[in-house]
């Protein structure tokens, strides 16, 4: 096993104490912290997932403290059991490793972009048979992350399967990577091609008519949350999934939380009225999980200092823990 | 004096700067404000309706700042573009002048509600086609809405489609036309027969049985939400609309915000738990803004100051745009 | 009529005005407190059903404020009519009186438990044919309850109805009679058959493994809530108490607020994303109120210093009220 | 087109309507907003101060959203009158034009920096007789105005008087030109001298033993807030004044709003237990208001976001007030 | 004892349970409740100082929910003993009786007005010797409070001792008897002359220039909070109490909530930085329960609904008890 | 070295990263945990200070959240620099070592005070020269603490500096050791003589009079805040100690933070208007640090859950650290 580039991480400022974690441990007690210190010594074989924190949010177009939410998530795995009682599913039978974060810049975006890139490339890189989850930080950090994927998969089709109250195409021309922008940078950058981008979620009011323009010209697929609904937001994913598959490698899924209803998702300051309720999206990434294509997935512009409590701090939580579910009853 | 460095500057944001207005606007930047001194100029031909704010709620029965809630609509118009995605519909292509607010008295509410009365003649008298949106403001506003509607129009039936979990239908004798009283003021002022009124959202313990009495005496129609949902918000809204249809001239829409669920509308003071989801909200009032009867809308009973950030108020904006583009369906 | 158990019980804080109670009345304005210097002369034969306080929640494993729900609950009974439009049921023809809360000791939880328990079985003894509501408190009292109506009722097998995220079946030896232990307290202690008890709402990562295993050991039923949902939780309900009837007594409902979904019980510190909504669970409590078997109720676990507002507490009002409309039919 | 009735229309009252500005005004009422397009126009000699937003906080060392500080002051403006009844002055025999926002970007904090300096060197070029006062942003801007204050005055030395309960003297080789280093980047770039900047409002636990060190090695002055009290915090700050002045041609005003007590400046992040109190800040900036030397002044470090109600937006808009009163005092 | 004015009042919505009070009441347990329904055989003879709520803040220029205040600190009596611990004085050694509250109307204002001043009216005459306390409602109560108490002492010249922050002196012919007006109000009617009001409090940017001239014009004093903590705010309160008692009968002690710094009333819309501290207000209030000139205080402007917990309402309750330990100091 | 008693110790659930202290450290990254396994090793000579967590609140007669008070002021420690400004001392030169928590049980309050007195007779007996801190939790911890220290030093005579605005004098009697009788406790179990306590603080409507009258029966000392802030409170707090320390042994300082003033700890459920500022408790507590007597000292009834932010609980922190100031300038 080769060294671990430690430069680019960090642990969390914080580490929950596993030495008296029961025989059936909560969440906190069983997501293990890599030590940094003994990194080269990890038996990577016997790892089944990572997990990445990516604190950047000033990249955000509007204020915001997303960069909060990676450590936000880590307190909040304390009310979870690993045991998931709908689908008789025990994580705990897995090893997933907390890799700690990115290190980020104050002041230099720009380097910042360039860690998080790096690191995915090394992830993937070091230990390819692992699955990454990535804790943003906004949305800017997907087009990083799949740019890293591609690094080191440089011959795999990589698709992505979105679910999102926004298309994400603006012109980044007008203030360069920032969250509004990462599905229109990974396609003009070749990353990506617009027919391997399924979004779904979108509704409303919330998208420029002419993102849609764009996205008609570069093929980008969606389904408004309303015509999802006809036949269920899980079906939707499913045949989305079945679709992508057939022409890529590698699904990478993005799960934007504003894709909640602002009730469910009072934490995520672009939430907006008329979106998902939290079952509808646990159900939507479960079916993610269970895709052999789907090979990464991240969460993203959840702030933590705007929610009620940590409501939805804890349906983020719910959601990387149903995704995992999915994806164990797929190593099965 | 040498030229100042505009480049560098933008004036500030909240004086809704229409002037750069990009070709794809946000909705405060495709609403028009009416330039009082220029008002005379004004082609209203050209127009397609206007915006009026009735900042009343001294009015209300508990303690309210709905009269708060023009303006937070306005300031929440930024978080919305003009296109609805859902409908392929953008509402830029119609000419929306916002009139700004009815003015108001601080002790003499009589006066508050002649001037309401007024402002819907003068309006209904100097431009009729031009459809009329108003944000209250708590409800007792409606019923001087509807009279001022009638002085314009004395020989025209008006029908109303109510969205609300309450009758008002208390009786001004106890404490004179407050917020509870609205549709028994017109139904016993001759304004509007009971016949000509159809609420859809009623349920559970939010009436006293004699006002059901009264509806029932005076014939007024109602759907509860739990009758409703059996086959949709939407499909119920239609049919009510079609039966008015068939008897009145025109039917004014009126949204108590107090429908919705209290987890959707925490900025509605009497939301109660089991009433409606923001989309059914949305569809419903969609689908009365398709119906060439329906002649005006308003919304009433928002306080700002008891919201979750601005969550519900977003979501009457949301309904305000949901109905403008059934109507620009219409227009088409 | 005998004397009743005044030394246990302390009459509510505060009482409503019911002087100037008009014909209609509020809830607060019709629902009776019991006059404790005259509570030898009360007519129970003419009284349907009593309200009791249980302000216990230093037993709670997480720190808690539910010990505040019955007086929060009392002073949110002025929000509701007492006329159920939706089944055309007026509450206010029936009597129900509010005994008042147990007394509770600062720093003996035991002697607290034991006071719940003397209270349930006095109720039971002296006014049987009168059914009782209880506002919990936390979980831990529904043990003390059920175990003291056996004491009133040694010969009577009893089941219980369930609606809950948690199994509450955790180790009595842990840390003693605790919030998380109830159930497993009624059937170790031989007071309820694992068989008679079926738990609907359970779902997501809530509950360890291994209470899963000791319920399956013990027979205990459950239907999930993603499986309930598939015929509609009403009609689940309906089934399993159906099912529980033809083997029991009496069924004993026990209704933890924690099975809302978190967005609609913001003032229940266990409520989780993926929960029940509000309408559903009025309507599960609904068909419970109508089947004859049913003896008692409970609500638990609602903190209101952790309330949106009111929101929860007036949504646990709505849970009593749905009910007793319920239980009103019933009585026909 | 007939007219139409205006006696009961106004306009919406956001849209700052200096049209219809009483003999008395609002704050609001009374700060002219510049009017790009005819800015050339402006006779600049007439004008006594100008006030320009710098909504910059990507450059915060923790998540803030400082960047929306100068649209809450100037919506926080309307609360106040013109006329200081303690020194019965009436700013409004000034006139003080806004000069909006200066242009950041979204992902390069470079850029962003180089705009605020280059907008600072425009306004002292240009109109080098107007006093400036800038809405922060985070503490990182004062660098880049005091370096464009040089730009435009290079033989100028210059001072800084400092309220704050930090140093600021961290060291920019760690994370660049961050919100921790203004002071540091403006010794270390020869911009200003240590002996030049005084510090007032330090106090407890919340700098470095290190900064302390380098700031003696600098020769920074400083008094801890303890020591000032001694005297008075006003009498300490007109000591300090006169002293810089004997040396330095021109003074910078810089308050940190972070010096507040964190009762008093809730919706500062980094206000702390034992700051200073709003009236004690209040009396403090009146002197610095009333000293020749002073040029120009700025704000910094409030989270609107985070305030209670919009109270510490309010003592900010007080601070430049009963600043902008000593400098009405010393024009006269 | 002649009988007493029923219909304007009406008892509190709720009462606090009395029965069980102890030796050592809590303050809840020792005001009693005035029983309407014999209210005839009440020996005023030996009552000290009645309590009268005023639930009117629909004539507040600012939307306001100060009607909700009486009940508010009802609720919160219970937090407080009736010793004084400071001053050794018991106040359960005094007989005080809450009235309940003045009837108000939901849409006439000019009525509510008129019942407050008969409210007054009946008090003086009916039990002259008792000292009336306040709640409010808003400041336009104070101007009918006052008229009501000379419609009852016609002869007696009455002087206003005003904590405040504001004049009140705003024109009525601009929106009638709002909150902005009392003192106007009063001097304009020929109830009050000019010199025979005392405003203690004053500071900041919180009046126009013109209301100082008026105040100058017609002779009202006023000392500013800055020049009263030259001396203490204590002290200064005194020597215009004992100013005032040499030319006027009777004093009414009116105390807007406003005066308030807004770190200590964050449950006064109006309060604002700058201004009074908790611990000066109590001192100052207590001077003047020892005048024997004072004869009536109120309270007002505070709306509980903008409060953070009960933090404010509980000062509130501070300051009603200091007063009274005044007055029963001056008793004995 | 003798081992530790780790049955009754259990470590914080998580643990700060201290691998890459800097040079100079946050508190977080100085204060060290004891780390279970090794406790064996440790060299207590070499340690010049405890913390303990106490997380009891159970025992609280209001609801209270205290208990989650440690884990609070644990992760607030990150907000604070080591060094001290105003006295120009770094707490990094002391070794200080964070025991963790003493074991609760959750349905046996008398358990959980017999552990942790049976931890402080540990402490006082493993390494009786190391000063303990601990972290409450809520009063009744205080009485339990002072017997465990009498238990370990049986021939001491102890005393008492209390900063309270309560008595804490309740009578057992009534509902036990609760939060409202420590210091009766100590005094009826001969632990302390009623001589050897001083409280200051006191004020306001907050005792019943029997407890006043109680404290002078046993010889009780106290000085009101109103007294002590004429000389100030630091002075009065030095004569205190003076006063005590003639007479005893050792002193324990207990600050119950409901001392401050309400407007300076929202997150004190029981903190009052009038009381004390921040600033004037951390000089007081820094004084008692100066005191060669204090050798343990307290901090309880904080409840974060009830916190505007952390506003309190940081202020909690530097209560910690102005006290280790103190004790660190003793040291030396």
């Amino acid at each position: 096993m080769k060294s671990y580039p430690y430069p680019l991480l960090k642990p969390p400022s914080f580490a929950w104490d596993r030495s008296a974690a029961p025989a059936e441990p909560k969440v906190n007690e069983w997501i293990e912290t890599l030590e940094v210190a003994h990194a080269d010594q990890t038996d990577w074989s016997a790892v089944d997932a990572t997990i990445l924190g990516i604190p950047l949010s000033r990249s955000s177009i509007s204020a915001s403290a997303a960069s909060e939410n990676p450590d936000a998530m880590r307190r909040a795995w304390k009310y979870f059991t690993t045991y998931n009682l709908d689908h008789d599913v025990d994580l705990s039978e897995m090893r997933v490793v907390d890799l700690g974060d990115v290190r980020q810049h104050v002041t230099d975006i720009a380097r910042c972009h360039q860690n998080i890139r790096e690191a995915m490339q090394a992830m993937r890189t070091h230990h390819p048979q692992v699955l990454p989850v990535m804790m943003g930080g906004d949305h800017s950090i997907t087009a990083m992350l799949i740019k890293g994927y591609k690094d080191a998969h440089p011959h795999d089709r990589v698709g992505i399967l979105q679910l999102d109250t926004h298309f994400d195409l603006r012109d980044l021309a007008d203030n360069g990577p920032s969250n509004g922008t990462p599905v229109r940078n990974l396609i003009e950058s070749g990353t990506v091609k617009g027919e391997d981008v399924h979004n779904i979620g979108l509704h409303g009011f919330f998208n420029a008519r002419s993102l849609k323009t764009y996205a008609d010209e570069v093929g980008v697929c969606y389904t408004t949350l309303r015509e999802a609904r006809k036949q269920g937001v899980a079906q939707t994913v499913k045949e989305a999934l079945e679709s992508l598959s057939q022409r890529v490698d590698a699904i990478y899924l993005t799960v934007d939380m504003d894709v909640l209803d602002s009730s469910y998702g009072p934490g995520v300051p672009a939430s907006t009225p008329g979106g998902m309720s939290s079952d509808e999206l646990f159900e939507a990434v479960h079916v993610a999980g269970l895709c052999y294509k789907v090979k990464a997935m991240d969460m993203v512009c959840l702030d933590p200092f705007k929610d009620r409590g940590e409501a939805t701090v804890k349906t983020a939580v719910h959601v990387m823990l149903s995704f995992l579910t999915g994806y164990k009853q797929r190593l099965k």
